[in-house]
């Protein structure tokens, strides 16, 4: 099967960690780009699209960051094929929607993917686990550079990347840092802090992106303009906001655990034994569960070992990935099943926790 | 410290097991009896109730039932020393409430233990583990019989043994099961099974009496009269009004394992989880938790040799119980986190919870 590989979950791209990056689980910068002479993907014909896609995958295929990745046209995956590529933010919803003439690049370890005839013709993406923001914008923008040798970018010397869109007019690039932020939302700060981010011009969204929930207290924050600033401008403002966003989080978990160490401890520890114990785990839930777990990691009640499989466990709890390892399409009820039983196997290996412990924070 | 004792709870009482023994947890009898030419308790001045106090103390200490006994009075016992003899049930509040001229002989198994001056002049009371009402009335009626040669009962040739109130008049007695009823609490028949069982004459309480909520799924099933029917007939009707109430809790778990075993699988696999890593634990959700996992017991689960453990810490995770283990008066904060940890302690020796079992009933 096509999609197999996709399986193996990087973990080579992990960040030296600490308490910072403990806080950002990954980083992603993606660029909207669109080449001259072919209307946007929303205004083309399904003739225009297919061809454009034929042209671009094979330029983007070729690029040695793609080398033995992935090129794939939308209407050769299944629904589910889609649906974990969406749950691994390696497409977008909208790409998974798509009619005939879209696609996708992958690169092997899966930190980079162009998609093309999204919105825009191409939406190039980079991912880095931590909080890499830096190392993001040079990998993407040596992607981009390579492209614009061999492709011809709409662009306009007073307007920037022209872009389907005009919200991503400029630089078309939108920096995004996925946060982990527990303590914020038990001690009810997360309103607080979304308000203030936002009248700094940023985003802040859940896991899944616009309209998605924030379920695993896991928070996109992203850059909501792309006009008049430049892409290192737009990056520095944004690892301001996301610093001060992380000490807002430190502080939130100091004060929980000066207020009621046991309260928080409690929680830890329920959700270790609920996913110990569990027969029925909705997606949501076991997002909650792994984020408590991961606080507990943060605070040495776990080793520092186990975050890497509870990062991994955030992506393969959801609902695509259920499915497929469990080798079949399975509703509702059936897949909280198989999720609680995924769980609790992978859990298993988690010695008990440890609360005799001075958190870090 | 003279209460000590008491702390070893009694196993040897045990009754053999057996599905319907499972769910009743344990039978009493209660008699109320009253000495002619002294005023009832609530009427007799303090020097009366204190002379019957010392002269029934005596008697009642002198039957073979209560040989290395407790002969205690209320205003010898502390605060906390009260309230671990009414969790245990060897004790009423308001006997814990009584002033001067008030006491209990308990006998060493705390089987069986008299109350002097609480409503009546003296509440002869048995206790059985399981579903033992006729051992228990055998019980009750030779250590009745027995004080009965020695004192002279207020009794009446045509109303029988005079009480305080009234709804005790004639036999006096007050025979009850605990019942253990969590299928009919989860599938929401308990309302309907009070109404029924309240119109065949009977009452339903919770744990600890007259007003008090049903927490851990235990209710307290007696006969409400006390007239026009001798003993043996209130016990045979109470015995057919438990047997009913039996068959509908074992129909109520076979309908919860045939609609969804994994939800019912996943409660009792929550509660397992929560006892093993919960900081933090209120009385009440201890019951709950523990009732769940003794259900556990009874569809193999757990092994059998685990249910006098849960049985045990029923009563050990109450307020008294566990103040008296750590050796201070503790607000209720304290109150939880140590009582998570005395039940963490105590359910660490437990096995992993196993379901690959097709229950017993």
């Amino acid at each position: 099967m096509k999609i197999a590989p996709l399986f193996e979950v990087p973990t080579e791209l992990a960040d030296p960690s600490g308490s910072k990056c403990a806080i950002v689980l990954t980083t992603r910068i993606r660029l909207a780009r669109n080449l001259t002479g072919s209307p946007f993907p929303g205004w083309a014909k399904e003739a225009q699209r297919s061809a454009m896609l034929a042209e671009s995958l094979a330029v983007v295929a070729e690029l040695p960051q793609m080398k033995k990745g992935l090129s794939l046209t939308v209407d050769e995956l299944s629904d589910l094929e889609k649906q974990i590529l969406v749950e691994r933010h390696l497409i977008s919803r909208e790409l998974s929607n798509a009619k005939r003439g879209a696609g996708v690049v992958i690169s092997r370890d899966q930190s980079a993917a162009v998609m093309i005839n999204e919105e825009d013709h191409l939406r190039i993406q980079v991912m880095r686990a931590g909080f890499q923001l830096k190392k993001a914008w040079n990998a993407i923008n040596t992607i981009d550079s390579e492209l614009e040798e061999k492709l011809n970018y709409a662009f306009s010397p007073t307007l920037g990347y022209l872009t389907a869109c005009p919200t991503n007019l400029g630089t078309g690039m939108r920096a995004s840092a996925m946060m982990h932020l527990p303590a914020l939302v038990i001690s009810s700060q997360m309103e607080k802090v979304v308000r203030a981010v936002n009248q700094l011009g940023m985003a802040v969204r859940g896991l899944f992106g616009e309209g998605s929930d924030a379920s695993g207290s896991i928070f996109q924050i992203s850059n909501q303009t792309t006009l008049g600033e430049s892409e290192e401008d737009i990056i520095k403002r944004l690892s301001s906001v996301l610093n001060t966003i992380i000490e807002h989080e430190l502080n939130a978990r100091a004060k929980l655990l000066e207020a009621d160490s046991s309260k928080l401890f409690d929680k830890i520890g329920r959700a270790f034994g609920i996913l110990q114990n569990g027969r029925l785990l909705t997606s949501a839930e076991a997002m909650n569960l792994l984020s408590l777990v991961r606080l507990g990691v943060d605070l040495n009640v776990f080793p520092e070992v186990r975050r890497p499989v509870i990062d991994r466990l955030f992506i393969e709890a959801q609902p695509g990935h259920i499915q497929y390892a469990a080798h079949g399409a399975f509703e509702s009820a059936r897949r909280d099943q198989l999720r609680a039983q995924f769980l609790r196997t992978e859990i298993a290996s988690f010695g008990p926790p440890d609360f005799n412990v001075t958190g870090k924070n």
